[in-house]
């Protein structure tokens, strides 16, 4: 310790700088006092006093019989207490607390999927049946370390067909695609690190990433993917690990990636370290298929994620990652210790499901339902002043602004209050830039009730 | 910085100081040359220098573009590579993965689960049946965030039923008990936090502590429990978070713990920080139930789990967590973020099998087949000098000790290349102290192959 100023003092400035630089992070325990003493060569009084004065100052927590450990987050561990001091209203749980707890009656334009009534009932049913006689092992046992193996084959097939080389043994299924993510996150990341997000970007990544204790930064999305000057400056200036993005149609956007930008972007990259997690839930919405950085990067910095839950079943849970060879091995032990197993069940439900013949007409019909109801919604929104950011090519949402001086948390709670889920832009914005935006799934937004309430919520707002 | 020797040396020393006290975690990243410096108040060239002589030393690792991380584990995240440098043959992912992948009719007598043949067949096609005219909700839709309600209070009467109280209020659905301790690992621990497990103890446990980078400390395992006394030495020596036991059999001894052992257990933990985890995967299989801690604690300490793999099926993923009240939201919220909900489907497959008129019976005739079978496999195992630790009361594993001088590591590799996987006490035992021990399966050593592959084996090794 440099002898300058009090000693007590000097470890209290020891220990707040490696907070700030982040070598001992929110949550995390110190050093015993003893330990610290030795350490720092002071005796065991002064760090004693150091701890207590920094944790009645509310740097530090004294946990009894425990130790003392950095403020900021209180162990055990809560989502909603670490991230930016916002209004439960819309923080990144919000959403999707309150899409998953309402009732199947309630009107929900702001939730992120397809009313029950669109979904391909018919081959899910007799996927379900074919099941029921399927051989008992099917039914019973636990599945392969990477998965069921003609759901593996087909995926391989189908990104081929986009342009992505991956053998079937490239592929892990998981249980869905947030348990994807959350495995790279695991295998990747360590706290501390820092990973990019387009802001705005599907408000479950926040959350994801705070229950990894890293730091997201925000790179701004235009309609032709991410500003790739404000990429090439958060690249710099973060040395981020990983960046997470939606390939196909873009969520909350609609926008769709271009091959310049997607070009440009991979060039950008390349002397870095950064790993680019491609989400490609929305594939099978598209009418053409926008590039994928997984085609022009041949799965070599660039992991290729997905999952079923749009588009055949949320309640089936399945998902997968593909990636580069000489991952996968570590990456299947992380799943066999972590879960024992994706769920053979869902895969072979989702495969007898996706190669029965109706599949991809089901598809071509809601592709077609989705165009009709995109242009309805948006003339009704514009009515109310409500305006679309850019018209999407694809897909179910619509990301629009709105009227000047509007406050969209304040609508999406006075909403609420009438039964109606709204999804406020802030909750899909890591700079909280979005706060007179909202989020609209067309297929959700038949009921003229939404209108109605919308416009009384935007009076009163 | 204290001003006596180089100040490179001392640099050097107090980054040492800091990885010896946990500070920096092995594979955390560093603070940037210009942080580091700022904070010691040293030169960015004296933090450089240092920084590199730590790195030739082995002590830090350079990554470049990225900066430089605390060596020991190097990241990406790889399972194999964190624990005791065992052979692959006996690490703790060893018979998760080779029971696995292991096809349906390989003889796998070290296997954890019973074969196909032994299951509820007909339930589980009945409920399939059902399913496949259930609401199309049901079906298709996300679950709600605690999961199936129904599924939840009927776990609920099951643990009354025990002497748990736990209202579905306080029970959360998950995909697996796997899953359920992984969600319990990152609500409560820190990386380097220490986890007491017994020893021996489900393979499994292990490579989900070092998945979370935490210690692992193991506790005598006797036949009516963990040994208490050694269970207070580990309590003051190593101020543990967490103990992860089975309820009901334990997993891979097959002894039940006592009433006693109970008590001294709850009592010696009143006055520390400790959570136990109590995992109750077998306890279908128990013929008069064995004490719970969660009962005798009343939820406070205790977090309950179990799952239905092992009676039910392992292909239809469904866990539970049940919990005190003011713990659920925060782990509800840690589901969605890191999975968005377990399966509806899953859940409601369950219900429907559990509910069943036939799963009652069912059970009874496979504890009936499951004592024929132990006692069949016992003196089958006899002969080969083979000896059981205990006779357990109930369940399918038999923990057997080898004829002395022999290693069950090598038996278990010779064993493989015939064909038959068996289970290396090692895998199980946190202190590598069961070389000589193999898990034996009842159920699945019904095949007369086993035990002449095994003789040679023995004879070989």
């Amino acid at each position: 310790m440099a002898r300058g100023g009090t000693l007590i003092k000097q470890v209290m400035g020891e220990i707040q700088g490696r907070i700030a630089a982040r070598t001992a992070l929110p949550g995390s325990r110190l050093p015993s006092v003893r330990v610290q003493a030795k350490t720092l060569d002071v005796s065991v009084s002064t760090v004693v006093e150091a701890y207590e004065r920094l944790a009645a100052e509310g740097v530090l927590v004294s946990r009894p019989g425990s130790g003392f450990y950095v403020a900021g987050q209180v162990a055990p561990l809560a989502l909603t207490e670490m991230g930016p001091k916002l209004d439960r209203e819309v923080d990144p749980l919000w959403v999707s607390r309150q899409s998953l707890a309402a009732d199947a009656d309630s009107l929900r334009p702001g939730c992120g999927w397809l009313p029950v009534s669109w979904m391909y009932e018919d081959g899910l049913r007799r996927a379900m049946r074919g099941m029921a006689r399927a051989e008992t092992a099917e039914l019973t046992e636990y599945g392969t370390p990477l998965g069921h193996a003609p759901l593996r084959q087909l995926l391989a097939r189908r990104m081929a067909g986009m342009g992505i080389e991956a053998g079937p043994e490239q592929i892990m299924l998981t249980d869905s695609g947030t348990q994807s993510i959350d495995l790279i996150l695991r295998f990747l990341l360590e706290p501390g690190d820092t990973v990019l997000v387009d802001d705005p970007c599907y408000f479950n990544f926040h959350a994801l990433l705070k229950a990894h204790r890293v730091k997201a930064v925000g790179v701004p999305y235009t309609p032709n993917g991410p500003d790739v000057a404000a990429f090439e400056a958060a690249l710099r200036e973060h040395s981020p690990r990983l960046y997470i993005t939606n390939s196909g149609i873009h969520n909350p956007t609609g926008a769709t990636l271009s091959p310049l930008v997607a070009h440009r972007l991979l060039k950008l990259v390349d002397d870095s370290e950064l790993v680019i997690v491609e989400d490609d839930i929305f594939a099978d919405f598209e009418n053409t298929p926008a590039p994928r950085l997984a085609a022009f990067d041949g799965l070599s910095r660039v992991i290729h994620i997905g999952s079923f839950s749009k588009t055949v079943s949320a309640s089936v849970r399945c998902g997968y990652i593909a990636v580069r060879s000489d991952w996968v091995e570590s990456l299947t032990d992380l799943k066999v210790a972590t879960t024992f197993g994706s769920s053979r069940l869902a895969a072979d439900i989702i495969f007898r499901t996706l190669t029965g013949s109706g599949y991809r007409r089901h598809m071509e019909s809601t592709r077609l339902r989705l165009a009709q109801q995109m242009d309805k919604t948006a003339a009704k929104l514009l009515k109310l002043g409500i305006k679309p950011w850019l018209t999407p090519r694809a897909g179910m949402f619509l990301w629009c602004r709105l009227p000047e001086g509007k406050d969209a948390a304040t609508v999406a709670r006075l909403c609420l209050k009438e039964g109606v889920l709204v999804a406020p832009g802030n909750a899909f914005s890591q700079s909280l830039a979005a706060g007179d935006f909202l989020r609209f799934n067309v297929a959700q937004s038949t009921d003229e009730r939404i209108f109605t309430v919308l416009s009384k919520a935007l009076s009163a707002a």
